[in-house]
């Protein structure tokens, strides 16, 4: 039986997709978990790769993607137990690249997106080495889209900002303006906060936004198994702490959860149903003009 | 000779991808530019597509990846000579859906960042129509990629705003709070804002942000003919007003842009050589641990 990685070749050689060359690196999304939203890209560097340099948390269905012949390395920061100093990471890239192998960095999400990307970048760079930046689906647009919940929409929004709610230490990152944040983005996507939330949803309602707000978790996003709990930020913290979600989970504050009574397209082939629209009538009221 | 879409046929079926079946939409996105870009589902949509309602500016690399029997209807906004109402389009995939065609609107980007493609969706449910979210890489990270620029990096910024620079009128949008966004965002990504450039970035000068801080100005993302401007928030509006980069164009304001310099991948694999890393001296300081 062809491998999926054997039947991809023809189709990558018919698109005219480049090669990964021996000695060179590419940095691959390999987007939020539903192997169907990895780009052609990120299947043609799997497709040639000699070695897997891969996050704790890509599935195995993304993995086999790979010929039998390459080499899975797990780098996730947990892996065997210990944790993994960034810095160790981006010098196996370089050894491998070094050692004259096709490495495939394959990275959760989008490799620029709260990701430490750019470090792994910047390391090869300075080595000297050649590398491609494939860009992957980040969880907190394909993945809320999987949930029903579009970032925009003409009648929520005009801006999104995507904030990271963790740091390397474990804290919540200190550097991040989180009035400013209330005031500016009517949607706000929160990436790696959960053990936060609580703290993440006062300050926010510090800032002026309302306790009723509404906020969705949604942890395995893209998944078979991805669960959505829908709360408000008054909510939020005991909800979380009462259904305990997956990590990495992603959760998002804004009107824009609201539209997932008429969007939620994903329980809904799952059930086989069409979509019952529009419960709340607030979606017909914004489809129409 | 066979279509990259019969190649794909086999892939498909060893991914187990879904059906698209005769009467419903899959609203796709179908990235920046670059074919390779795409999703396999986003490919697999193509592949089984009676009918493909796409924007304007999807280029025929992408659109030839349907089979040559399938109908092509661009809907662009300028289609034709006349703007095309967001409603019209709505109806259209209702129309066809209906009809019982298998229908892909394929649409630039991601379907649900600033593309009205959550009113479309919504017009679906709200018809019965069963449909499906194809995301897509969106231009604000992906295509700020092959400029060689990260959305986020460790020491650069925890947070990321995307703001729409444009409103169906034409004009800035009124509900933005620039000087929210200013505080809020040490990078800050506007779509389709290069009319109002030197509005916005006055708004955030004025907010706080020094005139000397970086702009980049990247048009046709990930293409060929990809070209990048390099300027400041003082200089940006001169800078693109000369230069005159083709639409559509995203800019990107932050310390991000200076990474450039060390991870301008593209360029380097264009020219063939390897990236004279980091003659700021900054990358290094970055990448160091």
């Amino acid at each position: 039986m062809f491998e999926p990685c054997d039947l991809f070749v023809d189709v990558a050689h018919a698109l005219g997709l480049p090669e990964l060359t021996p000695g060179s690196v590419w940095l691959t999304g390999a987007g939020p978990g539903d192997p169907g939203l990895l780009t052609l890209h990120a299947l043609n560097a799997l497709a040639q790769a000699d070695v897997v340099v891969h996050d704790a948390l890509i599935s195995t269905d993304i993995l086999r993607l790979a010929p039998p012949s390459a080499r899975l390395e797990n780098v996730g920061k947990r892996a065997g137990g210990q944790v993994r100093a960034q810095r160790d990471i981006s010098s196996r890239l370089v050894a491998l690249a070094q050692a004259g192998h096709r490495v495939v960095r394959l990275k959760g999400g989008d490799p620029f997106v709260f990701g430490r990307g750019s470090d792994e970048a910047l390391a090869l760079a300075g080595a000297g080495i050649p590398f491609r930046i494939v860009p992957g689906i980040t969880a907190g647009i394909g993945g809320l889209a999987y949930a029903g919940i579009p970032v925009t929409s003409r009648d929520v929004n005009h801006a999104v900002t995507f904030v990271t709610g963790h740091m390397a230490g474990g804290g919540l990152p200190d550097g991040v303006d989180w009035a400013a944040v209330a005031r500016g983005s009517p949607v706000v996507v929160i990436y790696m906060g959960l053990k936060h939330i609580g703290e993440i949803a006062d300050r926010l309602v510090g800032a002026g936004r309302s306790p009723s707000e509404p906020v969705a978790i949604v942890s395995d996003a893209t998944l078979p198994s991805q669960s959505v709990i829908e709360t408000t930020l008054e909510t939020a913290a005991a909800d979380a702490a009462k259904a305990r979600p997956n990590a990495p989970a992603i959760f998002v504050i804004g009107q824009a959860v609201r539209l997932r009574a008429g969007l939620d397209w994903l329980t809904a082939a799952l059930s086989g149903r069409v979509i019952a629209a529009d419960p709340s009538g607030q979606c017909v009221r914004i489809a129409a003009e």
